[in-house]
């Protein structure tokens, strides 16, 4: 690897002299958190497990624009993992990332987001585990955390809340059974993972358990990228708003939340008024 | 700015053409998570708002190896907030920054992990509207990504909990209540902020809903620093182990998670037994 020069090289060397890579005489395995999109929001870690690696297998969600950080010479495998969509089979994912570094390769599993959240993780570290490959996660910025700052909120707030959830959509089972009871509650606050196809049946789930039908819901389509796009509706509209939305990339939901102000007065989108509240 | 080179200074180029700056005539300000403490876990998003400011207003939780990466001509400010301990009110802190970027600064107010997640960011982006000062929020990788990563385990897990909550241990009031009755109820899971100080109270109000004794609660300190450090116990001995500890340094507590076997197996703390289940 050429020594980094200039502002920014003398800046990363301070950076990458702190914690030095493992070194391994056999293959390893990076978990890496590609964060939401933005290639802002790759942490310095991710870029240097890029940069070091001779093989990179990613989730289908990671978008281009973090990719193009690769090296031209790092072979690139995409994995995919996509809601309800074809998929490569879990297994079949296993199989390739300890193969390749049982063959001796630096791979890195890179996952959108967050690895440790909705990644489906477990499966991959235990394979990893009981093939002897050393393995080791660097974590990502999370949607629900891109999606804030796009909207300029906390997830917590003095005198709001002091708890926030963050809840798939659908899991394994079909649509996700969650404590919609204690959901409902006035001043509830969660990050909805996956939540567009199950929106009618949190919706109903909600407002069954008593929610209020005008708690604000935001919308964040690819959060943090450049085409991010930021819908805010309320409850009781929810289903009708994503039903009526084409949708082309990851959303994540935020039930109890919307822009500021100061945001909202910036949106050009169908829910900027129940936005402006 | 000089122009990168390099390996590094390229890859950074590309990186940074992507989202130009914001110029203004005025200042601005920059809300900036500088996620829990090792600088590979800052965002390159992050690194570019200190590689452009003037002034960098940082919690006292900001590590030294992050602030080392400011450049030598930024003015560096610590603007406390602790936990219990003596601090900057809220006040001056907002006068600080709207008084910086009204004078035409640009302004990196930089809060240790996410700045959306028990950041107390409302007060200071208020401020900010209040005297017209733009701003914009940098996302930042909040404790429990890191602590999870430390760990080796997941958030979530199929099969195992398909939510995961974001607490406090205490909030203006004092201690925080919570839904104390869900949270113990078995397979719940949550990383409780600023935890130690009430260690006993989580643990009591948990026990008397019925958690179960031998619950996995793990303590993170320092999580992604240099000194970070591992501690597994069990709900019963919670606060037994929290007050027979000295803790130098922020701590993230897992409510439900216990460090993953081929973690625990490298750890040397008194929790190993117990972790290794």
């Amino acid at each position: 690897m050429p020594r980094p020069t200039g502002f920014f090289g003398r800046t990363l060397r301070r950076v990458f002299a702190v914690a030095a890579p493992r070194r391994a005489t056999t293959g390893e395995v990076d978990f890496v958190g590609a964060g939401p999109g933005g290639a802002e929001l790759l942490t310095l870690g991710a870029l240097r497990a890029l940069e070091a690696a001779d093989v990179v297998i990613h989730d289908r969600l990671v978008s281009a624009e973090v990719l193009a950080l690769c090296p031209a010479r790092v072979e690139r495998i995409s994995a995919g993992k996509k809601g309800f969509g074809p998929s490569v089979a879990q297994g079949d994912i296993n199989e390739m990332i300890t193969d390749r570094a049982l063959r001796g390769a630096r791979v890195v599993r890179l996952k959108s987001g967050d690895p440790t959240v909705f990644g489906r993780l477990d499966e991959e570290i235990d394979a990893c585990d009981a093939a002897g490959v050393a393995w080791r996660i660097v974590p990502g910025i999370t949607a629900a955390s891109a999606g804030a700052a796009a909207i300029g909120q906390s997830l917590t707030r003095r005198a709001r809340n002091s708890s926030v959830r963050m809840i798939t959509g659908h899991d394994m089972a079909g649509f996700a059974e969650h404590d919609w009871r204690a959901l409902a509650r006035a001043g509830e606050l969660a990050a909805i993972y996956m939540g567009t196809r199950s929106a009618r049946f949190v919706q109903g789930r909600l407002m069954m358990h008593g929610a209020a039908p005008d708690t604000a819901v935001t919308l964040i389509e690819n959060a943090s990228r450049s085409d991010q796009r930021i819908i805010a509706t309320r409850l009781a509209d929810l289903a009708d708003t994503v039903e009526g939305t084409v949708f082309s990339g990851p959303v994540l939901t935020f039930y109890g939340l919307c822009p500021r102000d100061a945001v909202a007065a910036r949106m050009d989108t169908p829910g900027k008024k129940e936005a402006a509240s």
